[in-house]
């Protein structure tokens, strides 16, 4: 499938259209239209059925589309039909508690191990390995890792990223209040909390 | 200061500035380009000149912007120099992640209350007092609450958002795995993290 032409925003609502694929086949319901898409999802119809052109002909006039066979399809394009492994890189308390979030299961990732500085009082966090941040790039030589998750201090965060990177691994879900960019070989997101605070409060007042 | 006609997208873009602005002040640098900004969050001198010009004149042309003079203004823009109170529901891993998230702080977002199903064996998480759920709407009538966090499952995020909100809080900061809308009183971000990792593993894969 050719994907390259694919814009950021139709990226951006790839996941909604999954996640609500996922609900309709949990539910046994097996045909949905455009319009009930575009309603449980706050996007016009035309948009819906636009963006869904791009992954091929999956929509019949008046039927709807299958859900089943979009979901497996939409879990293809994403990639989550296979298994990602990822570390997580700072172990306090939002590291703690991704290790633990229950949304891995979902997109076939899973958490190996965390690095942290201090490793003392911490064996294992919920089952996963708990390693000393100095054994980072020992550990990445000797095993394979897809994602890692930055979940350290805004001063400590380019620098973890920059290692990891240095060491092969090409996908970076950075957690630390800065946003992080890399070159063309490197994906990363950003989730930022605080920016997001802030355009709430931003936004109450109006 | 009318603020209406400000896009989605320049909004998006206020707190990067804000937190950019911070760390320059922070770092004692008095005065900054719009290429500099650009160069630090990424986005075009041009872009960024517009941006700030829907705030009033701070620019000067050859001498830059007053980093101390622009950080309060966004401050104020924002609305983060007034004290705002939250509260938590659900005090699950996110929730008490949350409770001590140290991003509060800086946009002057106090948590004041956590509210739970379970609450026997927890009275306090980190200093804030955990309550049953069943007491959340005579909390509301005693108290002020500007925003409500919501970190329960999937299934109980919308009934959960809709009590705050008929108890009359007007701002969701939802962490469930589902996008909240409600009518135009009501302002919502969602933190969607499961989105943001397929997003990731999608374009790891180009």
């Amino acid at each position: 499938m050719e994907n390259k032409q694919i814009s950021e925003r139709v990226i951006e609502r790839l996941p909604k259209y999954y996640r609500y694929l996922k609900d309709l086949c949990n539910n046994q319901i097996q045909r949905v239209s455009s319009k009930t898409i575009s309603t449980a999802l706050n996007i016009t119809a035309s948009q819906v059925r636009q963006d869904l052109s791009h992954f091929g002909g999956f929509g019949q006039t008046g039927v709807g589309y299958d859900t089943e066979y979009l979901k497996n399809a939409m879990q293809e394009i994403l990639g989550i039909n296979k298994p990602h492994v990822a570390i997580v890189i700072g172990g306090g308390r939002i590291g703690q508690a991704l290790i633990s979030y229950k949304g891995f299961v979902d997109v076939n990732v899973f958490v190996k191990a965390v690095f942290d500085i201090e490793t003392e009082h911490l064996s294992t966090v919920s089952g996963v390995e708990v390693l000393n941040v100095s054994s980072l790039e020992e550990y990445l030589q000797k095993n394979r890792v897809d994602v890692a998750i930055i979940s350290v201090q805004k001063e400590f965060a380019e620098v973890m990223a920059k290692r990891v990177i240095d060491a092969g691994v090409k996908s970076i879900w950075n957690f630390a209040p800065i946003d992080l960019h890399f070159g063309p070989d490197v994906v990363c997101e950003n989730i930022n909390m605080s920016e997001s605070l802030m355009r709430l409060i931003y936004k109450s007042h109006f």
